[in-house]
């Protein structure tokens, strides 16, 4: 069986044309929710000490760093894209293997569509495409590689990366197997990583080495025909299990993302329900905050045991706290990053609320569930139960949640007004004849 | 037990006076052997693949790319001399982990010496800094890490290209800590890949990764402070082998250089038994090919399994063929690359001589002994038996053998003279003001 060449040659066959409606729906949106995590953590401290440290040996102005105004070489533009893109951990998530798979694949390509230009409709496939190979590569070795330490989002994205850049260089199968090659031999990323700058690098330089890995094959760079599958490759070397099947078998018939999932808040999951229910009733009545006696959440163990911070003091520890999280939700309406920045923290009103928020356990209750019970200063008590949280499997994002969690984190830094039309055209990419009016739109200023 | 700050303590502290003339002459033999192939590969087809592919994105002309006129970035440099330094298989080899070690790390700090100006001896000093770092990471996991399939040169000399960038970057205990940590992350490669190009990408990849990590690390790129150690970090998830004092006893008292080797031949190491043989036999009697009736070669049994080939057509094959290589030892006294090529595989003379070449097995021998006997036309009989084969640890290379050598693969690059001036170069780095000197006189035509 071969294994890499088969999935090769898939990449290199696959049309766009045979791509159903509501895939390239989910393929738009996974672009959309990446484009907003990357302009909106364009100014972390993360791509600020990467750039710092790697300009001075980049190539011409190619591409864009988004929601930047540098421009750069493509292979450190995709590098730069893919540390924004994760390093808020809001990214998205393939629910079967935890891969967040659009950082690796659309870091990638979007350089290279500034630098060779692209229809939208061709990078969406590319995109499409790429997230398959990495999502089915990862249904492979899922979860023994994962458990034995390696983060998977780098080491199956950087073949999604190639195969994505391959599809739009139009490499042959020949080249496409030796770009997956090139890439595996790359494949690299420890958890160990977490809580590190290193965490959101993983996907930057997938991106980065990916890109690299199909440029490398166009010009005859040779590799292995077998990375995924020989003795001394990708599924052996690195993971105890390896279910070939899961990488060729359905191809094209089953599209790995529909199983892509976005998390409505820039926190531990174990707490998105209960954002979920402080968010609801504050739509529902309209709340503000000041006429809210005491908020009393029924969770399960968990949340408490993950997220039981009463008195975070920094905005990372904030998102620790399920108490200052339902705070947030209430005045805000929102658990984006900018609620879980410093100064949110040691906000007096948010203070003032975090600290009427209280939360007893009930160890029947799922991990996703959650009561929400608030009895305002007038004596009315409201209550919600949320079953499962949106953002999950059961209750995905609608579009227009993507919206407001894009414009949560792009208004800060393109302004409301620019924000407004970068969304247009993510959610137009299919129809847009240079891919790469994203990317410009992206640039503050633009 | 804290294995990775230990480390990173050592190099950040560590002093050139600290440092042995015994060990610093390894050192300076190490880099002499490493430029030799370097620049003696600088027309391969590897780096003519990837220079095609990747200089569309590559950064300012700072750095040489040794035994060729362009110049490119620091981050490409190391990559590319990395490549050169590694594709003949002609590189040195750290006997107990058979790491190659001086790829990554030279290939990585010769660039940055042209970047930012360093004395010859701090950079020797960086060098064998480097060596150490890779060979004791090397020697905690061999060979288990080794036997699972990983690229142990690729692997672990990103660690040495780290720490030796680091060391002339000044980085202190907490970057040179992070610099481990990046590096280690992006340690990759895959035994699955000998016999592509990809398989000398590793030590340019090492060497390219390992000196982004220090610059990354010193504008605080932050990383793990355990990457050896932790349970999932390099030794753990990359080995099932984890012997942790092989990395932090004897620091500074034991020098992993001294048990450096370098291959006098460009070929497979159990016909160096045989070439030696030949080349001693030319030598003593002054043979010239024509005045040989026959050769008879007595040989350990994998000798006439591994190159048996009696008629090759092609460069490559003559590696495979013991006959073939008797043959050019005795007409030209050397078993360089060169002599690997079509033409010399082609060549009549060289013909005529290898079909007068014979060997038979005897089971007794070991595969570095053999008998060889030479009877010439006039009936004289010349024999010579070799214990050991040059190059081995009972007989390391002379530094006249390392010179020569050396001037096989850089004359035809650099011409005769330029070579001539470089090799003085090499040997006197300790005394360089500008240890880049030698990366200039590695340019064609300087």
């Amino acid at each position: 069986m071969e294994v890499t060449r088969t999935l090769a040659r898939y990449v290199v066959d696959a049309k766009p044309s045979d791509i159903p409606d509501a895939v390239k729906h989910e393929g738009v949106r996974s672009i959309l929710n990446w484009l907003g995590c990357a302009v909106g953590a364009a100014r972390h401290e993360a791509v600020e000490c990467a750039l710092a440290a790697l300009s001075p040996f980049a190539g011409p102005a190619q591409a864009s760093v988004l929601g930047r105004r540098e421009k750069t070489d493509i292979l450190n533009a995709a590098l730069m894209n893919g540390i924004t893109s994760h390093v808020f951990d809001f990214d998205d998530t393939h629910l079967p293997t935890i891969i967040h798979p659009s950082g690796p694949v659309a870091s990638a390509i979007f350089p290279l569509a500034e630098y060779q230009p692209v229809t939208g409709a061709d990078l969406l496939h590319a995109f499409i495409l790429g997230v398959e190979v990495e999502c089915r590569i990862g249904n492979a070795v899922y979860p023994n590689h994962y458990d034995v330490g390696w983060h998977i989002t780098g080491t199956a994205g950087v073949f999604g990366a190639a195969a994505a850049a391959g599809k739009l260089l139009g490499l042959n199968e020949q080249h496409m197997t030796w770009a997956l090659g090139i890439a595996g031999t790359q494949s690299s990323g420890f958890r160990e990583m977490f809580g590190t700058h290193c965490k959101s690098f993983h996907p930057g330089k997938a991106a980065q080495n990916g890109l690299a890995s199909a440029l490398l094959a166009q010009k005859n760079f040779t590799s292995s025909n077998q990375v995924l599958e020989a003795k001394r490759g990708f599924a052996n070397v690195m993971s105890t299990k390896q279910d070939y099947s899961r990488i060729t078998e359905g191809l094209g018939k089953t599209f790995e993302v529909t199983l892509n999932s976005y998390k409505p808040f820039a926190c531990g999951i174990v707490i998105h329900p209960s954002i979920d229910g402080c968010v609801q009733l504050k739509k529902e009545y309209g709340l503000t905050g000041g006429e809210v006696e005491k908020v009393e959440l029924t969770v399960a163990p968990l949340v408490l045991e993950l997220t039981g911070k009463r008195t975070p003091q920094v905005g990372l520890e904030g998102k620790f706290s399920v108490f200052h999280s339902c705070a947030v939700a209430i005045l805000y309406g929102a658990a984006g990053e900018k609620e879980y920045s410093d100064e949110m923290v040691r906000d007096p009103r948010v203070i003032a609320l975090r600290d009427r928020v209280d939360a007893v356990i009930d160890k029947k209750l799922r991990d996703d569930e959650v009561y929400v019970r608030i009895t305002l200063k007038d004596g009315r008590k409201l209550e919600k139960y949320v079953e499962h949280a949106i953002g999950s499997k059961e209750v995905p994002m609608t579009n227009a949640q993507l919206e407001e969690k894009f414009r949560g984190l792009s208004d800060d830094i393109l302004g409301a007004e620019q924000s407004q039309v970068l969304l247009a055209l993510a959610w137009d990419i299919e129809g847009l004849k240079d891919a790469a009016d994203i990317c410009r739109m992206s640039t503050p200023g633009s």
